[in-house]
């Protein structure tokens, strides 16, 4: 089969790989019908990702079919189409058993990671039971590739851990695919506004079609001061970051209200600064979190009523044939103004 | 009557002062019966409080006797025996109704601090019906000064902050009086450990004595080494900071569990470092708070049902006219082993 | 003054009345500019309601123009519009700093109950900082009057209590005004589906242009049978109640879903049967609840932003002069098809 | 081996059965070391529960050694020391990724219900990695056989259901092994006074032993009136059904205060009446719960801190060859004052 390998810092090619083979009674094997590709894809490939060794089949999203399961898989058999979780989840251990799949002791985000992954015609799923999704009839693959993990990691690390509310304030810095993903799914929770931080115009006005109440051009260097502003003075209820770097994650602590909570959702590179010499009597939280996909069963019905449409997301599409191009859209967002970018096999 | 008077960085006299006069319907005036002394106290001392002027009348805790109310007072009447909160609530703002007294748009942290405290015969109470909490019968007028700040500080900030549960792992990391309010407040949710950590062996000694079910001797920098393999290198549930420096915040950044929470408590002075690089998938929370004191009613209770003994915390005491020596014992701690001193008068 | 007032069961009048004066230094008098009709003053005019004495000014709604305030009023000043709450709040006893206002020592449901309520030209509200709230520039007086009871009600007792969350599955037992609000309200948790169940079509069809995803006329006996099958058996995860008899309550019971809630609204007048012997092994919740109007800043700030239209139930409007007409409109909803009845003054 | 067999209603014998065998993956075979009688073992041989058919194997309870496990267990091999809990949990199903166990589609209470359960040499323990629990090194397999069904239940159904809080008021009406075991657990969180009625005074004198601040003997109908004059005419916070007939329900109902709970552990036989009318205003909550074993793992941790004797329920003890005689002793607890029996192989 055809596969997308990491080939080491900065490299990656399409290569042809035997077809993956059960190896736990809990696996799966998937054929793979819609990948697509995450900022992570692009942290491996700049060598950040130290568990992830060259050689590995990239990718943790995605929807397919079920080619073949093991002896102790009951959920699924051949046939069966599905969402494939970033997440891997046993359901047996102490994480697991608080919901808290993202640390599972033998799952977490393994798969394009420490395992082969989805950008691939085969994937191997392992605890297919409780790691993969059955698509409902009628489901549409290329809007359910978006529960892979863009939606959940939206909703569960920033509007979840953000404990938006009904009639409350948000901010989200970051315009991204991510912060996007967090503004789509905020809305199920109807707050009276979202306003929207970047440094691109172009996505701001994405951002406004997405549901923004207001956006903010942070270029100038005044998104703090014209936020605090917006909000009589007080600050935001919830200040999702969707960046990873230090300068969103500070601007987050300074406009979070006393009461407040800063939702970190980007994967960080270094340290940052935390002015606790301030915040100490703010009454505040900073929350972190990889994507547990507990959400999963709750956005496929959600996805099911009508009220989120994922496929905004979606802005490009390639055969896999043309995977390097897909990756090239997607490095080159600023340009293509790529957000999701769907591969088909 | 006599005061205790901040005069300035490194300054404070005790001198005669007019006794204070009803200012606006909702105020009291109480005459003290005990008062104590806080480390917010030392901090003003050390002119590190801007909001502080010279001249301040210190002090905000503390149990006495109504002297008079104004004419909106409903709940408080002359002779009744009450608790002074460090906290003023208004009980009408949006803060107050949320439950975040500390933010009360006029009231908050201001007695000792931008209005006169408690360390004087009499004190002014502005929102008297929602800031004086009444002594029951047999209250102990010493044991219940301890409800003005400590304890909820304790338990609020650190133990509720911070999700302690049954059968969960705790640390605290600081062992002064602060940390010990948690360390007896933890106590109520019945978690399995409580490691207490600090510089000084006699605290710890103390810490055993209160409850800790372990303790640890910070001193040869081993301490995260030690408390991650007493947990199975998993770390605790909660990690309380007790001291308000960059090396325990970052100490409990580090012993924290997935999924656990880093709960402050200390006043800080400076920026720390948060490494989000290895922190943004840990799924952790970071609370900061300024004592509400919403929980006073609720630890009246608990005393009365003699679940802790507050007195715990009472090392020294001291009449008012010695009031010198009280602070100078309380600053000494390494050498006099205070904890809490009480002021009578 | 011009006043309706109750005149004993089955009995009210127009009269003539004093205008009320300040009584406590908390109290405001507010002139009403729009004051509307609720299920309960019905109750009191068939005598249902002993706490209510004849002679009594009926009327808990409304919205006004602030005329006087006692000298401890601090939040409001002659001239300010106003929204009059049903619930009248200290903002003091243990009751209120728990946010449990309908539970007020001094306060609650009192509101032309246990004294002089809107429906007159000129009311006396007791304490005035904690029971009224501030009409902001531009609001419409007639849509805000739907904020002193009905959508803080649909919302509290029905959708808070119900625990409604994204996804899930609802029905509303009820489709009268208060089920409608509950209808709306419940729309700020995107669920998944809301089943709507009423015994007449005309009903059924206003609450679905109010978004009910889907309506069942329980006329045939068959309901419970219906919503199960559109559940696959499971039962909805949320049965709100909003009628207030036995049929009803026991309809809740049969169609809630095991880890569900049944979330009664209605104002009962005789005891139901609760069939334990088959509910004790279902892991459901019943809750009950008179309004605590805690939500209405939130309220307020979600009308602000759009997300709901509180007009929507407003389909009758009067002049004072024909209160009694008002009245015979909302008797005769089935004839009518009377929702909130606005009477202007 | 032998085994405790139930023969029919009123009928039940001692019979040789064959040693049960894997039948799937994820079983695994326990030989039993220790076993204990439930209620619900009584009420199976009153013909109560018409999901156990004449033939079955009682016992759900216990104790044990793993002997062989399927190729699908991973947590477990044979020699392991293992606690077989009430609920099988397969992990895997909506109720399961929920905590609800007790509703797990393949599992919940089978044990000596649906499939043949502990009061046999060995057991067949479905989904054994998700139901079974670990002894530690040096746990006591008497004391731990009360994890299997008795404190889970009293803490998840009554302690936790009924929201148990610092502070707060408790009463447990019905003192027999079940109400005592919510006795012990509620302590873990601290609350004020604890309650227990029953109308046999040497249960209360046991309650008192094991925690209650206060007892009331309720033959003389006065309760309720008792109660409500302990709690200054507001009722408990959190009210406990520990029996499972209507008297008991009512009277819960009837000394709840507003804002508080009434958390149902009994197993009830026929309908209760619920006074709407006294309670739609009232602001409480009534819930139900089969146990989830959900907090199984948090109570073993609570058992190796000490903060928990679980042997206090253990009254007599007997060797498998006299069950008849350790089933006489249970049913007859009014005159043998038997609380929990231990059968051991």
């Amino acid at each position: 089969m055809k596969a997308l390998v990491y080939k080491g810092p900065g490299q990656k090619a399409v290569e042809e790989r035997a077809k993956p083979a059960l190896a736990a009674p809990g696996d799966a094997i998937v054929r793979m019908v819609k990948t697509t590709i995450c900022g992570t894809d692009l942290h491996i490939l700049k060598g950040d990702v130290a568990t992830c060794a060259p050689g590995r089949i990239l990718g943790h999203e995605g929807t397919g079919i079920v080619d073949s399961v093991g002896t102790a898989v009951a959920a699924f058999k051949p046939g069966d189409r599905v969402v494939v979780s970033c997440v891997s989840s046993c359901g047996k251990c102490v994480y697991c058993r608080r919901g808290m799949f993202s640390h599972c002791t033998t799952g977490g985000w393994i798969l394009g990671n420490t395992i082969d992954g989805t950008q691939a015609e085969y994937v191997r799923t392992p605890h297919a039971d409780t790691s993969l999704y059955p698509i409902p009839e009628g489901g549409d693959e290329e809007a359910l590739a978006m529960l892979s993990d863009i939606l959940p990691t939206g909703f569960e690390c920033g509007v979840l851990n953000g404990k938006v509310q009904p009639g409350a304030s948000v901010a989200i810095v970051g315009a991204g695919p991510i912060g996007l993903a967090a503004l789509l799914t905020a809305q199920l929770y109807s707050p009276a506004s979202i306003v929207m931080v970047d440094l691109e115009d172009n996505r701001l006005a994405v951002a406004k079609r997405f549901g923004a109440t207001a956006t903010v051009n942070s270029t100038d260097g005044k998104a703090v001061a014209t936020i605090l502003k917006m909000t009589g003075g007080r600050g935001v209820d919830t200040a999702i970051e969707a960046v990873g770097i230090p300068a969103t994650f500070e601007m987050c602590a300074e406009i979070v209200a006393p009461g407040g909570v800063v939702a970190n959702i980007g994967v960080h590179g270094k340290q940052v600064a935390l002015h606790l010499e301030r915040l100490w009597d703010r009454n505040i939280s900073i929350t972190t979190r990889l994507v547990d996909t507990s959400s999963t069963p709750m956005l496929l019905s959600i996805l099911g009523s009508g009220r989120i449409d994922p496929k905004l997301l979606i802005t490009h599409r390639f055969v896999f044939d043309r995977i390097l191009d897909a990756y090239a859209a997607f490095v080159d967002a600023a340009k293509s103004k790529a957000l999701k970018v769907i591969v088909a096999f």
